[in-house]
């Protein structure tokens, strides 16, 4: 369960953290790191850093954007030191580590996904995560170094791993999503739902692009704490294709799928 | 009560891990270090890896024994990485911070005691301490940074006093209400959108109403799951009400509202 959990870091400066999270990463059984835009890697301080861990390194995929990260992913949790103005869906790391877990065992992917060393993710990024994760900290000296925070959280779930693992039989509130009986979407599934949402709210006049306001970031927030199955993804997307064809006058039949 | 928490750092050979080290007791608010004779201390590196929290290197005590470092504790707690051949109270991170609280609620003093990088604690030393903790560990992989180990139990700690001081783990205290911001709507208020929607799923031709299937239905369960908000169903509904106007091409006017 523990390979499809991903953990992302974004445009990290310092090699050195990369190694550090590499050997927390191992310490705690995760092995799949996604970089997102380093500034230095591959490089000799990460693997001095990673004391060992080198196989983490080795293995690591470098992508240009979040998105591309993110490719393949059910649920995404950023880590967040700031109070945003939208406040979304937030979890402790505890919570994360059960959320992350629950989602692996229904057979999704998840990523941990944690931004730069000063400036954290930026609110783009963080939208794109369905659940956002704060490290309770002292409120005067918050910010933890980037390999620390890998480590509160791979612990986390090293320990939700082991719990579940030790009491294969307690079901918590899986049975909400496992009721639901399909696959969760993923997130570039989400990602183009809402592409097509947006589109779709321009096109009927209900969305300003001059103005656009938070919008798309409320939008996003309900549909991201929703966990969508895959056919519900696929209602929500024929209900924007029949209105777009009716906005445009196209003739339209009625959809013979059995929803 | 944190304050009667001291970390203590035995022989430590890499400054670099002694600041490390006092960064992750700062952001978890412990601030009483102990250093049993450091190989390398003070030093330029311990302050870089601090990364802020050089009051901590200021005030720690350096001293020659361990025996030294636990004058006036009443428990101590030594991190172990080994089975030791004399078995003895091995808690793993949460139970030792909840020892540990409960240790400083009834105002004794506890230490939390790290071995050497490479060799751990002697089994002299650890036989100083009443309880072992180990940190559960990849056992192909087992040893963590000196540093990362000291986050993961300050981070522990900090859980259990946040739970202890009845203070929430999450930075906003206002997890639901004000992750939605506003009230949350009433099921009559669900209902009046059910109607709604099903209206205009029928108006542009997805939804038959001869042969309607299981749409509404799940369509009620999706929404339903998600815990709407007063500020969310007015734009659900003004959505409704922007598509209904453009497939009946009436002129739409962009709506103002703060959205």
């Amino acid at each position: 369960m523990l390979q499809n959990i991903r953990v992302v870091l974004v445009n990290t400066s310092h090699p050195g953290n990369i190694g550090g999270a590499a050997r927390a990463m191992k310490n705690m059984g995760l092995s799949r790191l996604v970089l997102v835009d380093p500034e230095d890697f591959p490089s000799s301080e990460a693997v001095a850093r990673a004391s060992g861990a080198t196989d983490i390194l080795d293995g690591a995929i470098v992508v240009g954007t979040l998105e591309e990260a993110l490719v393949g992913c059910n649920v995404a949790l950023g880590t967040s030191a700031r109070d945003r103005r939208i406040p979304w869906p937030l979890l402790d790391p505890r919570e994360c580590a059960t959320t992350a877990l629950q989602q692996v065992e229904l057979g999704g992917e998840v990523a941990l996904v944690f931004g730069r060393e000063y400036a954290g993710l930026t609110n783009d990024e963080l939208q794109r995560c369905q659940f956002h994760v704060h490290i309770p900290s002292n409120p005067e000296f918050s910010s933890l170094n980037l390999a620390a925070a890998v480590q509160v959280l791979a612990y986390e779930v090293r320990m939700a791993w082991l719990a579940a693992e030790g009491q294969p039989t307690k079901m918590s509130k899986l049975e909400t999503t496992a009721m639901l009986n399909t696959q969760p979407v993923t997130t570039d599934e989400l990602e183009l739902f809402y592409g097509h949402l947006e589109g779709v709210l321009v096109e009927i006049g209900f969305l300003d692009p001059a103005s656009p306001r938070h919008l798309m970031s409320r939008l996003r927030r309900l549909y991201g704490r929703s966990g969508i199955s895959k056919l519900e993804m696929n209602i929500l997307r024929g209900v924007l294709t029949e209105t777009q064809k009716a906005v445009r006058g196209e003739s339209h039949k009625r959809r013979k799928d059995d929803v």
